[in-house]
């Protein structure tokens, strides 16, 4: 839905695919709908309802032919059983998929806190709390001030959605909440919008911790359930 | 149709334009159909024809409610009459976009000499040849050593396609070629491949000359004609 965000989720399933020519590439349609409203305002009381739009997207990729649908939006995984429904087929796990990243083997699991950078709407839903939950880890949010930090990287003018990227300024804020959140315990950060690994060098040597993108996580498991080739070693955005 | 291409095109489309949020991007059907054969081989004599599957696509495409269609791939624009007939839509005219862009304003095209980097197929087709001539231009295609090297980099194991970018031995030797156009009398060089570009870093201080990137010209004509507000400096991939 954003549709920068869905050009590097198509552009991470092509460079994790093993093939050595076009032909071995798994088919994908993709609908950049970006009319779709947004997500996160929604979920927070302030806009329109993008469900009924969800819905038709998801019926039109699977008359398109589509067998598997994937929605390359964190927020918008909230409503991933309207989708499926409407459709007849099945999404690619997105939650479930990040929280089993960051959570690793499950030994670990019991030692695992994890920091989660999202959308007010993401953190408001409370659908990544919850599936953590399950598996017994702690989740720790941005406090207010660091929590504006995220949505200003996202949202505003010289952030990802309006800029392709973040401003200087913008990245340093984030690097600062995610400290904040490792001095509070944080082990494994989960960037839990698409959004946010554009405004975060994979290499910025200032990064505090281990990061979990669930859009990486999501493209290889994609290109697993499409009965493609993986590469082992995951290839970043 | 070479996926990574097509990723990189989406992205051009949407780094290019000027939104505020996601809602101003133009809505995009992206039909990632890897399975097309190879566009070069047909042309080359060596493989299954394309054109069944182009027009398929496209008429698919116009069914999902396409207005425009854009097909970002050179060698695939051989066949560009038979794809708009077959969905009633026009394209985005590739060729003659790349060819004004090499050319520059009117005045200057009788000072243009381009070389060509570009499959052996679409050299073989004359396309571009035919299109610079009606401008009067004259164009310089790389000698046989040299087009093994541009089609290497495309092709190779450590090339493009099957890698995603280009090997330093590959890129070193895409400079050479690039050169020795320059010393026989180039002064623009046209990326008539859209993997060449991903071969190539923008800011390598090697490379001799003006270079013209078709993908980059195109994606911004397709915002223009649909509609949607254009940055007025362009954004490379």
């Amino acid at each position: 839905m954003g549709p920068l965000a869905t050009a590097v989720f198509y552009r991470l399933v092509v460079l994790n695919t093993v093939a050595r020519r076009d032909q071995d590439h798994i088919p994908l349609i993709v609908d950049s709908h970006a009319q779709i409203p947004d997500r996160t305002a929604f979920l927070l009381g302030e806009g329109d309802d993008p469900r009924p739009a969800l819905r038709e997207a998801a019926y039109r990729l699977a008359e398109a032919g589509a067998d598997l649908l994937v929605m390359p939006c964190n927020t918008a995984n909230a409503f991933a059983s309207d989708v499926e429904s409407a459709a007849g087929r099945p999404l690619v796990p997105w939650l479930e998929t990040a929280v089993a990243a960051a959570c690793g083997d499950r030994k670990a699991s019991d030692t695992v806190r994890c920091g989660l950078l999202g959308t007010d709407g993401t953190l408001r839903t409370g659908l990544y709390r919850a599936a953590f939950a399950e598996r017994g880890v702690e989740v720790l949010e941005p406090d207010k001030r660091d929590q504006a930090s995220v949505m200003d990287a996202i949202y505003a003018d010289d952030g990802v959605k309006a800029s392709g990227s973040a401003s200087p300024e913008r990245r340093d804020a984030l690097v600062v909440t995610a400290r904040n959140l490792v001095e509070r315990g944080a082990n494994v950060l989960l960037l839990a919008c698409t959004e946010l690994p554009l405004a975060i060098p994979a290499d910025d040597p200032a990064w505090p911790a281990r990061t979990v993108d669930p859009a990486l996580e999501v493209a290889r498991l994609t290109i697993l359930r499409a009965g493609a080739r993986l590469r082992p070693i995951p290839v970043p955005a």
